[in-house]
């Protein structure tokens, strides 16, 4: 069974069940209304070594971090501010000490700098390797939360930047190369919660997410959740430089956003988000009514069937 | 650097980052204050293959169970009631197809009986055993939540189950017995999840907890919470028929609640709790203003210094 495959199998299997007021499995992050106007988010992200990460190849404070962004980039998907976190961390024994100690150090310097604060978890000894668990915590006015479902044909696709240097990164840790500038940006993401923030009030925008599995693989997850079709200009995907198109459309890990955006006010959002953060939202794309992705050159549909990143 | 010492560590780091209206580490649950009169309650335990449970010892839908019962039983300890979790869980390519099926099963029969919806989580693959995180969140009257720290000289301490059958059911399990009465309590145990949505409901209990490292280490938290000491009567402790008594003071895992009640209202608190759940509490020793633990025999305090269990 592939990751998702057995998500589907876990959703059909508690859809029975209560929901005791939350919107559950689905969408970045899990949703709470309280009274007042404003809900609570929730979201968790499991980083297992092997898989998410070499320890080799990254510094535990690098990690601290990462582990943390991975999480605070769901909630700003949300068009939430993430407010605390729950974090679980099992140890093996030639981790548990000064290891340990500089990764609480990352994962203390980005929680200040968000402002976010951890408020409980769980340390234990592991057999394996290091495994971490963070479940974040976010908060959004009820007016301001972005899900994955609000695409409608006719809408812009964008993305908040440019895409392809943390898989790039990635290729070059593969292959032994730990001290490139695109190695640094994968085992280190900058978690967009400024942006997220700030599109989360923009009423042009109508649905939102975080990269996590790559272009081709995330913008199908809006695609099902909206029930509506892509058209992607390969042209127009904001490749960084020095990175191949394929790389930026398929690798994994960005934690850009993605947003669908009303066209009648897509040139207004872009204008005030390049005002407001110094940089360009991309416009690369289209929301159609096929219930397809294309890939079009220069307008026409290619053969191409890429698809994204996947963990197992 | 043990499990506590780290912790410890991790509060210290973490103590001048903004609460953000947490109440954060330090009790069984983080507890958030909401509007009109509620709170809401964050807990998370992290298991993992070698160190909390053995693959070849238990069923997958046991350890589904135990993976939410340990979590509910943390919820009820505060007082509160179990709403929704998230669930992540890595799983190397042997547990990934029928293992993990059952694991969920486990888990969903488990959610069923207390009403409690699975809102997120994460899966991926593992290269070393099978890890799980859960992540509870509950739900409270401001008013019914107990907390470790409520303890005051002259309080009555009491547990609302028998000790020791889970520790003696590990012991089995160590030496390849797994078919015993003990050895099942130990893989599936019951979360008292009523009792403690009762208990919190009375104001003769101070403080609460649940023991899941045993009653020679649990016992210590509310000592350190609280500011108090305790005295522990040997011939009170209520140990399990065959199990030894150092087994039901010492070994952990039994999710039995641990709690503190007003000595003038101890007695209508124990015939009520009998009358509800057809079951005793147990009064075992009283909070003193010493700040030390002893462990009296017959009144008089013995040179026995008993430990609890841990992990590492």
């Amino acid at each position: 069974m592939t990751e998702f495959g057995f998500i589907d199998h876990i959703r059909t299997l508690f859809a029975a069940l209560p929901d005791n007021g939350f919107e559950g499995i689905g969408d970045d992050c899990a949703v709470l209304p309280l009274q007042g106007g404003e809900s609570l988010l929730f979201t968790a992200d499991l980083l297992t070594e092997g898989v998410h990460f070499l320890r080799h190849a990254t510094t535990a404070r690098e990690l601290g971090c990462k582990s943390l962004a991975v999480n605070l980039s769901d909630v700003a998907a949300m068009g939430g501010r993430p407010v605390a976190t729950l974090l679980s961390i099992a140890l093996p024994a030639d981790a548990a000490g000064a290891w340990a100690e500089e990764f609480m150090e990352g994962y203390r310097t980005l929680s200040e700098e968000y402002g976010v604060a951890l408020i409980g978890g769980d340390t234990t000894a592991s057999k394996g390797g290091v495994t971490i668990n963070v479940t974040a915590i976010g908060r959004a006015a009820d007016g301001c939360i972005k899900r994955r479902s609000g695409a409608r044909p006719g809408d812009v696709l964008l993305t908040a930047g440019l895409l392809g240097e943390s898989g790039a990164g990635l290729q070059d840790l593969l292959q032994g190369r730990c001290d490139t500038p695109c190695a640094a940006i994968h085992r280190m993401p900058r978690p967009q919660v400024d942006e997220g923030l700030w599109l989360g009030t923009r009423s042009e925008v109508t649905a939102m997410m975080d990269l996590s599995d790559g272009l081709a693989s995330d913008v199908r997850h809006i695609m099902e959740c909206s029930g509506v079709g892509a058209d992607i200009d390969l042209e127009r995907i904001p490749t960084a430089p020095g990175i191949d198109l394929r790389t930026a459309a398929c690798a994994g890990e960005d934690y850009k956003l993605l947003l669908c955006a009303e066209a009648s006010g897509v040139d207004s959002l872009m204008e005030a988000f390049e005002a407001r953060f110094g940089a360009p939202l991309y416009p690369l794309g289209r929301i159609t009514g096929t219930h397809e992705l294309r890939w079009c050159e220069h307008g026409t549909p290619s053969p191409l069937d890429w698809q994204g990143f996947h963990h197992y």
